[in-house]
């Protein structure tokens, strides 16, 4: 059966014409089946008028379950999904949580989202914070920055959960078999950093994961490690500064075109292979971000998602889903084992100084 | 009198060639004299080959201090300044110390060259902790982004202080009257980050600065501040995260355009303007970022520095010290007042509450 894709169809800055069209275009894509949430009686003649017609939407797969309230991008969002219990948000996710769809996609308020499907869908047992995570285009593949905004306070124990739950990603999305985990630092040396990081290096050393040591900034996009775990805070300074450099970077190159005639030329000779680069640069191929370590599948999409993201975001949450991503991250901090570091018995602690801290474990 | 500017000729991964050459370009462009601090039986000899010869060097502003040791970029740098008391960072340093010299410039070890500083200039008067300030290529001018790493972990006044020396900078370097400051969060609105966040926000609220609120990171590029003052932690994620991520494009373009023949005839016809584009996106056009805070101006370059960024290092060091910016500094931390945020009286708490809290400074 293929996937059962809740959209959220009031969701982001746009909603619901570019929610709407990106479920139609998914659904027309096929492999897909989905279900749209929103008061009902604004978004079916929408998605029929994009479809082609009442008839060309009933052969299409998309259902419709009607939510009448609406969160908006900028409301409070704990005050929010406790007030609107039949906001799309909510009703979309009560709809995966029944098991009458398998993944929910929207590029609504991140935070209502974030706190709505932790509490309506519960997290995966064993995960203490659930985490969003980016999938960054690097020369050959493509690296996974965990966390890119969920956590702005974190504890060793937390990394090393994103460590385990970007592997999973990593080995799921990419196929990489046993993808190499860094840690986040101010430089590469095991040393550097404050108490807190040279404290997680520790952990992420005994941690059953194939962990490469410290990167800093500058290994962000080389591709040097497949997964790299840091913070809410500073995962999310660097995709969004990112973001906003190559948009910035876009934006000047168009104009320094338009300004001269031999450039324009230039550019239409260029032509394919601009947009080859266009492709691999927009953030809209991959549309939605993951929120792992809850117990079924969320993908948030930017506010600003384009037609094109809310397709990519469905296409994602199907590939997640089918690939059993949450049964991996279940079973991969079922063996983090019960040793919390907190607890860490004087036996781990010698083993950890002297090199030995796997044998400890399960 | 021309700016004295102090050039460690080993500073960099290429040195002391690229450091020396980069002097010698500065030299002949004028307005600065010259300090070279390294083994003079190997910089002098390689000055005169780069200069063109013993009479083309004499001919240059540029003398030459013997610093028979090396401070090599991956040394633990505590440890390596406390022993190498004759390398060519402590000589340089002292130079400037002692009024020899006004302004110091190195791409060399990092960690090594900010304590060092820390410890032979001394802090301006009242500043806690010195910060580097990158100055980032936004669509109109420029925005300062403090700290970029020198300090992983910091208290609020501290980033008061970052914003008073960023506004410093902004105003002395780019002209502007009353530079916006902002705070970098993970969200806009005021309530969000954590309990530090939100704290940092209520003391720049009050600070002598023209402080416009949180941004996030997409607005690092945007230009909507002048200003965006952060923890080096994540300022350093930021910078490094942003550079890589530009000659990650770079070579992706490269690539590509080198698989297409009408491409690089379409390159060709666009020379001028890919020239263009490339002088404002290349970094080696700010050289080096300067130490906030320490007595005396001090200019830190990339390790991977070319000649041009050598260059353009000195050039940015002439101008901080021209433009006197650590005076402007000094005055600037000395209008923070007594009042630390730890001993705020009852008086100040209620007028921050109020919103009146600037009558109560000074």
């Amino acid at each position: 059966m293929a996937p059962r894709i809740v959209v959220d169809a009031m969701g982001g800055d746009h909603a619901p014409d570019v929610a709407v069209e990106g479920a139609v275009h998914a659904a027309r894509g096929g492999g897909v089946s989905l279900v749209l949430t929103g008061p009902e009686a604004t978004i079916r003649p929408l998605a029929a008028r994009l479809a082609g017609g009442d008839a060309a939407l009933e052969a299409l797969p998309i259902r419709f379950v009607d939510a009448p309230e609406v969160i908006s991008m900028d409301e409070q969002p704990v005050s929010a999904i406790r007030r609107k219990k039949q906001s799309s948000i909510l009703v979309g996710l009560r709809l995966v949580r029944d098991n009458e769809a398998d993944a929910f996609v929207s590029a609504g308020n991140t935070g209502a989202i974030m706190a709505a499907a932790t509490l309506v869908l519960g997290r995966l047992p064993g995960v203490e914070r659930p985490a969003l995570a980016a999938l960054l285009p690097t020369r050959d593949g493509t690296t996974v920055l965990v966390d890119v905004g969920a956590n702005i306070d974190v504890k060793p124990q937390h990394l090393e959960q994103f460590a385990i739950m970007g592997a999973c990603l990593s080995r799921a999305v990419r196929g990489i078999e046993n993808p190499r985990v860094a840690l986040l630092s101010i430089g590469e040396e095991e040393g550097k950093g404050n108490e807190l990081l040279r404290g997680v290096h520790q952990v992420l050393k005994r941690a059953p994961i194939n962990f490469v040591g410290n990167v800093d900034g500058k290994d962000v996009f080389s591709g040097h490690a497949d997964v790299i775990v840091t913070d809410g805070f500073t995962g999310n300074a660097i995709l969004k500064s990112c973001e906003s450099l190559v948009k910035e970077l876009y934006g000047l190159v168009r104009r320094e075109i338009d300004n001269s005639l031999m450039a324009r030329i230039g550019v239409l000779l260029m032509g394919p292979t601009l947009r080859r680069i266009g492709r691999r640069m927009d953030h809209s191929e991959q549309g939605g971000v993951p929120l792992l370590g809850v117990a079924r599948p969320v993908f948030i999409g930017h506010g600003s998602s384009s037609v094109k993201s809310i397709r990519s975001a469905i296409r994602a949450a199907a590939t997640f889903t089918e690939r059993r991503v949450n049964e991996a991250i279940e079973e991969g901090v079922r063996q983090l084992g019960v040793v919390a570091p907190e607890e860490t018995s004087a036996e781990t602690r010698d083993a950890v100084a002297t090199g030995n801290a796997r044998k400890v474990r399960p």
